[in-house]
């Protein structure tokens, strides 16, 4: 058995996390769930669905002991905080499934670019491994330090990927048009996740300087081996959960939709969590709902040779703490699937 | 292993029993998913959250070949065709658990009085049990005929059954006011299921002859041992799934929160799937939402003398298929819980 | 020309009373509009449905000077902050009509008891006039302190007064079961307003301890003739405006639903903002969205001998702007209805 | 005074025109509202927020005698219905608005391309004004016919007519990523708008099929005086009104978004409901709700050499009835902006 810590067990990626293992078949138990908010209260005080699943407490985190507790340690706290603690942890030879953002770059200006910090550990870059394993399924089984990706980069990549790998688009033609649920800000309120501000409402934010960019970035480019760029523009819909991301490009050349559609079934066939779907059929963020789920869908338009890719996850499912259970099943040897295979919720 | 046949598995009570049976440990499993609108079609083409999950075609209803194909028939269909296929099903020798309301009411008079029709096997009535765990769990064990509970009567029941056994409350006093999301109208579009008449919009409706009334008021008189009438108002409140009833009755004498919790706890100890809550908390429907939970809470009001009891379900969960599921664990010596232990999907 | 300051005008009571006076004919003009927050900035920078609407900056209070700018204050301001500024603001020979609680009650121990803070000023109850116009028309007229109703109260209240003036229901019976979208609780951001802890969910809150409570009471009281107690249950629903109470009480008489219609129709004959709906129909929120409507509905369930009355209105219109506006009509000798004829907004 | 007729008043468009003329000071009435389903009921027992306002009856419809009864008639029919209609309609001397497609494209083959389905009167092309006022004012003044504009081709024109007039991008290199609320579905209930199906739910539809693509293209192209093909992907997020549309081009030569943002404002510094944000500012389509205001905002991605404009609206209000109103108010001689000053409703 291996023992779990979730430092940050509170937030939506922790506390999705204990959801996701209380269906785990056993081998990954969490014995130790931390938050500074609730140190001492019941699980089930903070978070009422899940009486009667998890018998713990949580606790303040004390971060020189976590090896006498625990065999791996689940961050689920912001950037910056992340790679204060990772050094740490590591140190005591624990292994390290990171939320933040902090190991998912591997470039130390870029990440100061974008977060607008120096990084105060970027000689761990080389153990860090970025956790999608549609990209890196073998390197997670042995990675010391696991980088799970972003919501956003999860759906923009896992849309993506196929086109870049046949070298079907001009590179410098991506733009990637993202919607997501609300709980993507996190379980702490603020004037953006009020609910009178996002109920029957719609608004893009930060454009052209979202920090998802690089790390959407970095991954394209390393599949399509040049530098490419992206134009990404995320968007608040009146939903709690889900990200569609729906992703355009230029053809090289003219293909039809079936044909894609070949191309995409062929490159996911072995994943068990990638879903293509039939021609005329589109991702919808409900099929997925709670699970770790990707559906994807594509159609061709003809008429200006573009294509438009959609991913739908569930940005706490595959877009976190979801994607966080299979990385934690391929590190210790589990069956990948393990605690993932229930369907989405719907209607 | 026992065979399912599920007699309108598109809707909305039935697809949710496929996607609850996924997570069974396997003796439980659907041979048989018909489906009058898309028999011939792919259930993922239908349901596309089961994409990956369920290996089967919608078929055709023939029903006199029930017998060499399942070992018992769930119909998740409307009442009265209910009660032209349950005949003929029993006749095969089949075990039936049924959705539909015409084996709830044990009176043939009190069913024509609130469905405006007349009962054409009232002679089963006999041998139907009313499947709601929490009452009758031996009897369901082995019976051929379960009715399975409505959404409503097994929220208002649940919250209401400790007062009426401990005889604390005037029985002339109880109103229960529920508020429902929308789903509970089923999968096919009407005017009042229309996203625009219900996003942001609260409404009642069928004050005073609501077909669940007479059911609440069966189960809450077989418990007090008197007959008993109820205010029934529902409410649709703009959400898909989930019922919260309030149901506020008079004491007899006055008690307060503390005792009164004491009394539900002792009440549902034993209970997998009742959770009674601390004080001060309140059931939500959230979560409980894709569970098999139900949550209830309540508050004295000392100043008017009054109990307020809450019940929270998912009217798609422990008010319709994964009550189904708890009665085909016990009717089939499966373990009570099994396909059922996933708490709700919060937030 | 009334020139009008409000105190508190980014708030949602404040900033929904800018909105309404945009189509005031003319007489009533705010001159000031004070924000601590957002002293300093323009309006539609905070507020920006209003932009080339409002021509103003949010100041920053100055009590001392409100006399020079002038003629009428608004108070939406929190309790006890109302009556710190108020005795101020009446001694500069003002008028004000305050959104808050702090005179709504005429009896300072009724105060203390539900607000937990004794009242500085209870000597100024006897200047104060409840602002409910369908009760307190011609007082308002010359009132010096109107105390802007709360929004449950005037719900429950305006469901409730024919049943009392026509001494139809058993006094003791009263219960409110009220349903309110989230905007009641104000723009900052809290826990309980976090989107995703709304989002389809439902939960009661405050049962027998909400202090719109004693407000009910005392004006179902005075037009009872007797003191009345009442069981209020709150509800929070995932909608930003309306509220939907519905009222049980049990008639002393038995009575149709027609001829209580009748008793509704006599009632409010003259009232220009409420809507006493036909038979079978029942008042649904998003029909008075954004209006100073109030939709009244009823029905009389015989076999409990009890009738259920539904009001439904705009908490941000009947509910507090809506009906200060209606105040200031009546203050200031404008038509009672001027800036309020406007439907609500459906779908 | 004109009389207005309006032929298909109880759907959204015909009763959101009844909504927005209740605020108009009085030169257009309406005097018939015509429905084929509510024939012979009154408006306000379909429409429950227009009781008290509006005092009619629906009408079938006699389009031979619609002369006697109104001077102008609103068409609020689908395509293909409304051009059996209109040639009959002109014939007597009557003027028109038609809602629907069937007179906004100047070319038979385009609309046959699309619509499947020959024009039947491609005659009246040349008497037909698109009427979109930022661009055909002086046109629709005068205009026998106008075709009132689609609702997403208005937000995606009037987000890009600046670019376009000043040069600033590569007009191969437009897409139109298009959010929008349920109501432009219309009232009749079907799969796609059933509650269930949309809420909490996220779905891309008909990409690269969608028939507002070429009226997008016309305008864009006679604008740009080229031929101009754009991508085009509508959304169906979870509310009930409201369009955000997202337009990505690529910049010919590099501009700063301050820059733009002054092109902006040049273009529409005389448009009463255009209202272009401030710098960091991004359009909500609450702000807009229930108005016939359009807010535009733009970020240019310095990265990508990419401009990103953003208009949103309310379907029904910009993008339909409130569009209406202001080509009636400029058809007829009234103050364009004639009961539409109200700001939008918020929160």
């Amino acid at each position: 058995m291996t023992k779990i810590g979730i430092v940050g067990a509170s937030g939506y990626s922790g506390s999705e996390l204990l959801r996701f293992l209380v269906n785990h078949s056993g081998q990954l138990k969490v014995e130790l769930a931390t938050s500074e908010t609730y140190a001492g209260q019941r699980v089930e005080s903070v978070l009422p669905h899940l009486r009667d699943f998890i018998d713990l407490e949580f606790e303040p985190l004390e971060i020189e002991t976590l090896k006498k507790r625990v065999d791996v340690v689940v961050l689920a706290v912001p950037h910056k905080v992340a790679m204060t603690y990772t050094p740490q942890i590591l140190a005591q030879d624990l292994r390290v499934v990171d939320f933040s953002a902090d190991y998912r770059l591997n470039n130390a200006q870029t990440y100061s670019d974008w977060y607008h910090t120096e990084h105060t550990s970027p000689d761990l870059f080389q153990n860090a491994v970025y956790g999608l394993p549609e990209r890196y399924r073998e390197k997670i089984r042995d990675a010391q330090l696991v980088a799970n990706p972003g919501c956003y980069p999860t759906s923009a990549i896992l849309a993506t990927l196929p086109l870049l790998n046949n070298r079907l688009i001009e590179l410098d033609s991506i733009i990637v048009d993202s919607k997501s649920g609300i709980s993507g800000a996190g379980p702490k309120p603020k004037d953006t996740t009020h609910y009178p501000n996002r109920e029957s409402n719609l608004v893009a934010y930060n454009i052209g300087k979202h920090r998802h960019t690089p790390e959407i970035e970095q991954e394209l480019s390393a599949i399509a081996g040049e530098s490419i760029s992206v134009t990404f523009t995320p968007h608040l819909v009146p939903m709690t959960r889900g990200i569609l991301s729906t992703v355009y490009a230029r053809l090289k050349q003219p293909i039809d939709t079936e044909k894609a559609l070949d191309i995409y079934n062929d490159f996911y066939q072995s994943e068990p969590f990638i879903r293509v779907l039939n021609i005329d059929e589109y991702p919808q963020t409900k099929s997925v709902l709670g699970s770790n789920y990707c559906d994807v869908g594509i159609e061709v338009d003809k008429r200006t040779q573009r294509i438009v890719a959609m991913a739908a996850i569930d940005n706490l499912g595959k877009g976190a703490a979801g994607a966080a259970v299979q990385n934690l099943n391929l590190m210790f040897g589990c069956d990948e699937t393990d605690g993932l295979k229930s369907p989405g919720l719907m209607p």
